[in-house]
C-alpha cells in the first residue's frame, strides 16, 4: 500500500507556528529520505487565509524534483488551479468537496453542491494539463456543526461528479470515525464509482484514527494519509489531535507485514525534529517509545 | 463485552504523583458511577516497592460495598494472597506471570518457571477461599529485554499451569503488538486453553493499542482492560504512554454498535479529573475532543 505524507500541507496548515521555507524544503526532503514517495506538498489558498502555506511557489520551486516522486497540491478553486499549472512543480491537484453544506459554507464560503460543480471545473482544466487528480469528501464519516454524514449522501456526491476523478478520497477530518463505519463507507463508495482508486485520511482525534486505517486496508483502500509527527489538527475542532502519524502508521503496517517502502527510523526522528521547529510534543509517539523490536 | 478498570491500579503504579487514599477512592467511586461493574482496585505489593499502592487495606475499606460490582486485587505472591484474604473487601484475584525470564527477574525476581509454581500455590488459596481468579501474562506481545515473544511460547506457559485460572489475560505490557499479532495470540492460547476465559490488556505506547483491542474482540476475547485517562505507563519503558484510556475504548465500542454498559460523559470528565489529581495531561482523547455526535 501507499503512504501519502500530507504533513507539509494538512500538517503546518493548523499548527499556529509558521515555518520558513527552508523548513518546509527540508520537511520534505526528509520524506523522501525515509522514502515516501508520494506527498502532499503546498496548498493554492489565500495567503491571508492560510498564512502557514503561503508560500506555495517557493516551496516548489526549492524541493527536489524525482522521477519517482509525486507532489500534491491542494487546489480550492479555478484560480488554485492555475497557481498550480503555472507553478510546473505539481504532479497532483487534490480537490477538498466538503460532505455538508453547513461545513462547506464556513470553510469554503459556497455549498456542497457549487462546490461539486467548481471541481468539474478544475478537474477538466488538470486533466487538460496531464495532471492527475484525487476528489477529497471532507467530513465524510461525521461533521462538526450538523452531526451524522450518511455513507449513502458521501457516495450520492460522488455520482454527481461530472468528471470522474483518477482517486477519491474519503477524509475523517474531525476525527469521528470507527471501523465499521470505514467499512460501510468505502462499500457504498465503491458501488458510485467502482472503477476509482479510493484513498483514506484520519485524525486521531478520539483516538480511532490507526484501526480505522486497518479497517481501510482490509477493505481495498489502497493509499492512507498520514503526517510526519502526526502534527496538525482542525481549525474548527480545537481540541483535536492531527492527522495520523506516518511514523506510527509504518510501525503498524510493518508489523502487520504489510509493506509500504518507508523506513521507520528516518520518520521518528523527522517527526520529532519537525516537532521541535513547531514548538509542540509530537502527538505521533514512535519517537518516543522507539521501534520493536529495537 | 466487559471493560475492566485498571486505572487505581496499573495506571497509578506508574505514575510519580502519589495520590491520598481519598482520591483513590473517589476515582474508584467515580467510575462506578460511570457504569463500570468490575476494576482492579488494589495491588497486594510491598509498600517500599510501590509506594504509590500502599494503602490497598484502607481503599478497601472505603470503597462502596456492591453485589453487582467485582473488586480485583493484583497478588504477587502467597504474601499478597494473605493479605487479600484478610482484607475481605476484594472479590478476585489477579496474578501476574512475566512471560520472559530475564523481564520475569527484574519485575518480580525470580523465574517465569518459579512464578509458574508460585501461580499454583497462589490460585489454590484463592480458589478455596472462594475467590474468581485470573492470570495475567505480562510481556505476552514483546519483552523489553529479549524482544520477540513468540504466541506458542506463551501457550505452553498456559498449559504447564496445574490450577486452571477462571480468567486468562494476555497483556502487551510494553506497547509492541499489533492486531494480527492478537490473532495469532489469541488462537494459540485458546487451544492452550480451551475452557477459559480470555480478557486483554493493552498499552497505547506506539498508537496501537486501539485496532488491537478491537482485533481482540473479533476473536472472542469477552473483557478487555483500560485506564479511565489512559493514565499509566511501564517503568521498564520510560517513555511509554500508558493503558488504553477507558473512555477512548467506550467511545470506539458505542460507536461500533458494541454493548460495554459504561457512560461516555462520566468517564470523560473522571479523566480530566484523574490528570489534574496527578499533574498531568491525560492521554484519553475523549475528555478534550468531546463525543460525537455532541
Amino acid at each position: 500500500m501507499e503512504i501519502v505524507e500530507v504533513g507539509p500541507r494538512d500538517g503546518l496548515q493548523n499548527e499556529r507556528t509558521l515555518l520558513s521555507t527552508e523548513v518546509k524544503v527540508e520537511y520534505i526532503t526528509r520524506a523522501l529520505a525515509a522514502g515516501v514517495r508520494r506527498i502532499e506538498a503546498v496548498a493554492f489558498a489565500h495567503p491571508a487565509r492560510v498564512p502557514q502555506l503561503a508560500d506555495a511557489e517557493a516551496v516548489l520551486d526549492a524541493i527536489p524534483r524525482r522521477a519517482d516522486v509525486s507532489y500534491i497540491g491542494l487546489v480550492l478553486n479555478r484560480r488554485g488551479l492555475d497557481r498550480a499549472l503555472a507553478s510546473a512543480g505539481v504532479d497532483e491537484v487534490n480537490y477538498v468537496l466538503v460532505a455538508t453544506d453547513e461545513f462547506s459554507q464556513r470553510n469554503q464560503g459556497m455549498t456542497t453542491a457549487r462546490s461539486l460543480a467548481q471541481w468539474d471545473e478544475v478537474a477538466a482544466g488538470a486533466r487538460a494539463a496531464g495532471l492527475r487528480t484525487t476528489l477529497t469528501v471532507a467530513a465524510a464519516f461525521g461533521c462538526p456543526f450538523t452531526g451524522e454524514v450518511a455513507a449513502d449522501h458521501v457516495a450520492s456526491l460522488i455520482a454527481r461528479a461530472a468528471v470522474a476523478p483518477d482517486e477519491i478520497c474519503l477524509a475523517d477530518t474531525i476525527g469521528a470515525g470507527v471501523p465499521r463505519q470505514v467499512a460501510a463507507l468505502v462499500t457504498a463508495v465503491r458501488e458510485a464509482a467502482p472503477d476509482v482508486a479510493l484513498r483514506a485520511h484520519f485524525h486521531n482525534t478520539r483516538n480511532t484514527g490507526y484501526a480505522n486505517a486497518l479497517a481501510a486496508l482490509d477493505h481495498g483502500v489502497s493509499a492512507l494519509d498520514a503526517s510526519i509527527g502526526g502534527i496538525g489538527g482542525c481549525p474548527f475542532a480545537p481540541a483535536a489531535t492531527g492527522n495520523i502519524a506516518t511514523e506510527d502508521l509504518a510501525y503498524l503496517l510493518a508489523r502487520s507485514g504489510i509493506e509500504s517502502g518507508v523506513r521507520l527510523d528516518g520518520l521518528a526522528a523527522t517527526g520529532t525534529w519537525i516537532a521541535e521547529r513547531l514548538g509542540i510534543t509530537a502527538p505521533a509517539m514512535l519517537g518516543r517509545a522507539g521501534n520493536f523490536p529495537a
